[in-house]
């Protein structure tokens, strides 16, 4: 099985956009096989998760988890930026460690990417 | 055989320019032993990888090609950027995707870094 | 055993600051199992290393220091930003090449995370 894991530290939305559109292209270079995508937000790379942001990010996000792709984010850095829990979308999880997170996926075997 | 995989997503030839100096700082190193540097470029990245950037940054490509060094870009990405594919210096391979591409080196063994 | 190497590519003190904090999330995480994490700077990241350097910074490094957390430079870089060798601090261990020794932690089973 393939699997990717997506870093995600920065409050940029565009460089996010870039990110899924990767995925994107990920998920039709391996539908017949099928790959796991998980995006990961630690540090301020968290607030682009977040249900205030703007329409087109949420509506993108929805149509790569409506495609199986996961979305975590990491609780150290939510309260680090002082942002809501509730302030998160309902479908990204809430990951004690972002970091941890990650370490473990790639002992698991899932490429890094950094976005 | 050592491989390293250096990912390019941004127009900034200076980050470049410096990714180019750890390729020959791997070369040197690797003299040896050999060792295997490819280049992708996607997302904005692909636009340091044209004909028309600074002479400077072209020649420390050639130079780098004469010694094994690959160099791809992303034709996803070209398409996103608009960017024409016979702009693209004519050393440099034309793929598909570069995140797959990314992906499936990263499967073979070699090294990812994020320039 | 765990490992985790954190490559630091850019002069910019708050990204370093939450790569540190990051760190300490793994420190905390896998203080049962254990966990190697190594710190490399190459690019102008090296400036980042240095003793002229903001005190609250190096008070950071000293602490994750002394839970066992290694920096390393890169020789190279340091030339290129001509960066003086007695300028970088004492704990940190100066090695030729920042990229070549990120390329060996890698094949020596770290994982790579971009800072």
């Amino acid at each position: 099985m393939n699997s990717v894991v997506f870093h995600i530290d920065t409050d940029d939305s565009v460089r996010l956009s870039k990110a899924f559109f990767s995925a994107k292209n990920l998920l039709e270079a391996y539908k017949d096989d099928g790959i796991q995508i998980v995006f990961i937000a630690n540090g301020d790379g968290v607030k682009l998760f977040t249900k205030d942001r703007e329409n087109s990010l949420k509506d993108e996000m929805v149509n790569l988890h409506k495609k199986g792709v996961k979305f975590m984010v990491s609780q150290n850095a939510l309260r680090e930026t002082h942002t809501a829990l509730d302030n998160v979308l309902e479908f990204v999880k809430i990951v004690p460690s972002g970091i941890v997170e990650m370490v473990n996926l790639s002992k698991a075997g899932y490429q890094y990417i950094k976005a």
